[in-house]
């Protein structure tokens, strides 16, 4: 086993700390891999927290990973040493159900191994993710950083990027289309560069006006205060497409509403159950979805589409240490737009 | 104008009691139509009630109207005196809007024209529906009857057919898919027959257990007993297409687990709001839905469906002096499967 500094949650109500961990040694189909920078997404707080129920302590979280491949096993040939690699929310799966074959592992009918608060496939271990030094991964569920991206702005990908470009394609998101996207967080940010790369006419929803200038700095065509109720009529039946990313509670009654007739509206955020009007959907025909992440395959499409389109995450740069404050930070709103740590400070 | 004898609510509070009308003499593109039977649908009693507000009263219901055409305009050109037609949900509409232009009349921007409880062009005359023994009707909202569907049957297709009809033509429903449809009422019933004729897998999923042998006997292939939570674990992730017809409140998170990743749920009850969880969505990006009745064109394509597939309602015919008793049973699902008036009662 290899010893490798982390930080991890020692329980729902510790700030996170120091924690050495265990990785396996590369075994033939695995490759070890030097973390180089670890995005921080909201679901490490809630997990951290137990806000989820289940949570497996000590949990090491991070599953916006990049890094580079110090070792390959002696089976592996698609990976060499040196490649720059990143690992998502997942580290295996089942591999043979339909879902896995169909290359959407993350809804693998027998349950993901998830990079961190879930189980190895012995179906004991737990799984560490990516506030450490290293890991060691399957080499299926390795992704290529193309070059071009910096290393950094590239970890949000891994999670954020992938969770806002599968439904805009999934649900066939088209140039030229009037795009919206709800909250402009990590995931909301991401969303508005990635339909704007697909050609799309976007507009950021947000409760704070105060979002406007990042908006339109981040690429947006328009941005619509949504504190201000009457923009539920001004708008109504304006977009083809609505990508939701937020994750608070919210009345999806008056966002369909700006749907045109059979648009979608798709959630990628976790609000809690919020009371749905038949209505809502019955008038115009129009649809509400959910999408989970992506697949490997599909992840490394999004990679490559970013990387030929010049699009990257916003971050802010920490150290590991830092990792409390930024929490705190982020449950404020008060992160442009991602906190991405830099895993050298791990080793300092 | 043409004196015409009709029933109407005269109040929320008050049974409905004869009354007399008065319908417009056939303009140049009108035809005046001899009302021969008229379906009963569960709105009618909700408006009748003023259950969804801003009802307009007196109020003559009824949008399940098949009768024979008495007179028509000097301009009409595709309709004859003696011809067998049906007229649905709405009268008329802008015809200018998108949808109007679409063929989805019923989604028309500047509100449709409905049959009864809602206005003429006018914007002032009252509209009154199908509980009469004459209605006239624009040529261009009136479809045509097939040869071969005895005409009581037929007259619930003009809005339960349509209703269920559309969303599994809509949505894409496949021969050999399975589909499961939510309740046997007036609407269930007829998507059984019709998911059934479109060469679907059919299973009824009904609280009630009383309900498995007519399931079966109406062309279901399979029935699910929802009374029994189990039934939602032991039929988890089967469906391709859930119909749900349910128009009272119920747990939708429930019944989008019982349905495939990519699956699609379709309201087309209208019940009160409800809970709805994100991640019912989002696992197994599941989609949710409604859609409401079906334009002028998809309709008379339903109706040339069922004409050609012997596709017809279950009815029980009853007088006009009936229709109060009727409302009664009704709301206790005492039905089999839809009322419909037998016009020549109103007058002997």
């Amino acid at each position: 086993m290899l010893k490798t500094p982390a930080y991890a949650a020692p329980s729902a109500n510790a700030p996170l700390a120091p924690y050495a961990i265990e990785r396996r040694q590369p075994g033939p189909h695995d490759v070890l891999i030097d973390i180089l920078y670890c995005g921080v997404c909201h679901s490490d707080i809630h997990q951290a927290r137990d806000e989820w129920g289940g949570s497996i302590f000590p949990m090491v979280p991070g599953h916006e990973i990049v890094g580079r491949i110090a070792q390959v096993g002696n089976r592996v040939e698609q990976w060499r040493a040196g490649d720059t690699v990143g690992v998502g929310c997942f580290v295996d799966s089942c591999r043979v159900c339909e879902a896995c074959r169909d290359g959407e592992e993350q809804y693998c009918e027998n349950g993901a191994n998830f990079t961190y608060n879930s189980r190895e496939k012995d179906g004991k271990t737990p799984t560490y993710g990516g506030y450490s030094s290293r890991i060691t991964v399957d080499e299926g569920y390795v992704l290529r950083i193309p070059a071009g991206i910096p290393l950094d702005r590239a970890a949000p990908l891994l999670c954020a990027g992938i969770t806002t470009y599968s439904p805009l394609r999934r649900f066939g998101v088209q140039a030229g289309q009037q795009v919206a996207v709800v909250g402009l967080g990590g995931l909301g940010h991401m969303g508005v560069k990635l339909a704007k790369a697909m050609g799309a006419k976007v507009t950021v929803l947000s409760h704070s006006p105060s979002k406007r200038d990042d908006a339109l700095r981040l690429g947006a065509d328009d941005f619509v205060a949504t504190r201000d109720a009457v923009a539920f009529a001004d708008h109504a039946g304006r977009f083809d497409f609505i990508l939701d990313t937020v994750s608070a509670g919210h009345d999806y009654n008056a966002y369909l509403g700006l749907l045109r007739r059979d648009g979608t509206m798709v959630l990628v955020g976790m609000p809690e159950p919020t009371a749905l009007s038949a209505g809502a959907l019955i008038m115009g025909r129009r649809r509400l979805s959910g999408s989970l992440i992506g697949g490997i395959r599909e992840t490394q499409e999004m990679l490559d589409f970013c990387a030929e389109h010049g699009v990257a995450a916003d971050v802010e740069l920490i150290a590991m240490q830092d990792i409390n404050d930024a929490y705190e930070r982020m449950l404020k709103s008060d992160v442009r737009y991602r906190f991405v740590i830099d895993m050298a400070s791990l080793k300092g």
